[in-house]
């Protein structure tokens, strides 16, 4: 095979996809530290128990391992940040109060998580700790959607959900986790005549609530309908009174609701959401409250927090101009000073000034130059081209 | 062991420090782009052979292999980019003329380079390719000082190199790669001594030069000794005229030579450079010439480039004042409206808005807010703390 066959489902990113997601990473970032979110660099490599406590098989699975030769130790490569930076909140920073803390670098997958995706995401995510109200949640909500916005991504859906539901339905029974696995995978593709058969020998209530968990998805109205249909138990009747509060305050925004979705359901502790855009086949974000994510590393903080791929923005987000660039001769001893000189001077204003190296003036130009800095007596000046 | 620790040379980059490198980051690309140098991301994993063909013992050494569980093949985490954005040229672009490519991303190393070298360096680089002329090699060496001039490090020194003069030395011998290893190796510590012993089977004027080039180290002027102590060997020749060339073009910045300097040797076919700063213990910026590096991709087009970790460039860049930050009460549905869109302002402004968490209001600030918003009659204003 060639040596310029890539492995699949990796690819390079060419210069103009390169420039918009460099663009996209900016201004993500700089949505974030404007909520006062401080970036911090978790690494590539860890320990691989450190990357994998307490999230489960899926995370498991998706992890490269490589021998650390210094200690021969088994390491994994990050195939998610959010641990990560709930070990940096737990042990480095080990604050008091609120921690506001945001990333954004490449992860690795071992399979692509869809038909057509990368195995190189390039994740942003921002995270909330200490804060057990949901003032932490309606945050991290607006944060991703002023995210989306910065980057210009049009006609979005925020989707909710709480795990809480099911789990609530569920608490009493004692079930396997072979069999809690069946219930959720009925209710994922809303099979309502599997679960019929699932939960014959349930009590009655749970059966009907969970047969009424299938069609509980749409608009406002199924908070209203979800009351009235599923039992009057603690933790269920919190979550749908968190997502009204949570949905009463994003003003403006769209949103629905989905109460038989179980996605992370190993790893949330309470509201999660997931936000769509007109044109994305599959969520942009996807986010929650996940406060156990800590205890692993000592302290069982509060946690609230979202994480979007970068690349994933890039089919959805508008198209930026591609700023125009200035072509220079090259600066040889007889013109050098001044043009040298004139040349820095546009580059400190932001310019690009392209100098063309001898011999290859006449190329066709792949920078798009526009202008030229051309001699106008014993000045340089710039033209159009 | 605990599940917090990181393994050895692996580190985690805590706000203050992420901050910079983010800025860093950011300066080095624009001036990059400045140029007219397009921004490429290649993968962090490729085939084994793609990343290690023609690139030499070392880097395979350096780069950990995983198994690609979609091919059975290995792969391997690159340990340098260089070969990538080689590959990029040859296949991917495929230009005719001249073109300009820059690039930042983590690499990885299975071993430190040095005793307190990080595993993961996070390295930036620019390439030029398809122009053979000595203007690229001043082109590559003058974006590297305008690099580390816009992250404000200090007191640089170009240090300068040839691999053609020790090749041409040794070209009429026919050594085993053994022997050639071992005068690199003596010539690499300057050991005269180790020097005259292997080469004492050498024609005297081989012998002579290689123990005068021991002591050909320093400013200009060892470029007129060399002339009058070194045969006068075609590639030899030609690189001390390269040398003095690039040296007489870099105006204003300090120059020293050294010919016995044999680092990249395998890598580089024309001058080299590395860019030292007062402070920094090693050299920051490596580069020059290696017209081979994209051979293998079949496409041998003349190339000159340099790379730098920007990690390293932490110690020495001046330090960015922080700014101060904003801190607004919570919007609760009272104040809701009017503090929602004073803060929205400010944040669209470019300033950093930090909404404190009901219970959290009298939190010692980890975030540096030297201001606040708080109300003056029906207006929010934003008023020194």
């Amino acid at each position: 095979m060639s040596a310029w066959v890539l492995p699949d489902h990796i690819a390079d990113v060419l210069p103009a996809e390169a420039r918009l997601i460099e663009e996209l990473r900016r201004e993500l970032l700089d949505t974030a530290s404007g909520y006062g979110y401080e970036l911090v660099m978790p690494p590539l490599l860890e320990h691989l128990e450190s990357l994998l406590t307490g999230t489960g098989e899926a995370l498991r699975l998706q992890t490269f391992k490589v021998v650390d030769q210094l200690s021969g130790r088994t390491m994994g490569l990050r195939a998610d940040s959010t641990p990560q930076v709930a070990r940096i909140d737990a042990h480095l920073l080990n604050r008091q109060g609120v921690a506001r803390l945001c990333y954004c670098g490449p992860v690795l997958h071992t399979r692509p998580d869809r038909p057509h995706a990368t195995r190189e995401p390039l994740q942003f995510g921002a995270e909330i700790y200490g804060h057990a109200g949901l003032e932490a949640d309606l945050e991290a909500l607006l944060l991703a959607l002023d995210c989306l916005k910065a980057v210009q991504v049009r006609d979005l859906t925020v989707d909710m959900a709480d795990t809480r539901i099911v789990r609530a339905l569920l608490a009493g029974l004692s079930l396997s986790d072979d069999a809690v696995a069946r219930v959720h995978a009925a209710l994922a593709v809303k099979d309502a005549g599997e679960l019929a058969r699932l939960a014959k020998e349930f009590p009655a209530a749970v059966r009907e609530a969970l047969l009424a968990l299938v069609s509980l998805y749409g608009d406002e109205q199924v908070l209203d309908e979800a009351q009235g249909r599923l039992p009057d138990l603690p933790g269920l009747r919190e979550a749908l009174a968190n997502l009204r509060w949570l949905a009463g305050h994003l003003q403006g925004a769209k949103v629905s609701f989905d109460l038989a979705d179980l996605r992370g359901y190993a790893y949330y502790t309470g509201p999660r959401f997931a936000i769509y855009a007109s044109g994305a086949s599959d969520s942009l974000v996807r986010g929650g409250r996940y406060d156990e994510v800590g205890a692993v590393f000592g302290r069982n903080r509060p946690a609230v927090g979202f994480s979007l791929d970068v690349k994933e923005l890039v089919p959805v987000a508008a198209r930026r101009p591609l700023r125009g660039a200035i072509r220079a001769p090259w600066a040889d001893n007889g013109n050098g000073g001044a043009l040298r000189a004139a040349i820095a001077a546009l580059r400190s204003r932001g310019e690009t000034v392209v100098c063309a190296m001898p011999g290859h003036e006449s190329e066709a130009d792949e920078f798009l130059c526009d202008r030229e800095l051309a001699r106008a007596g014993d000045q340089w000046v710039v033209k159009a081209i």
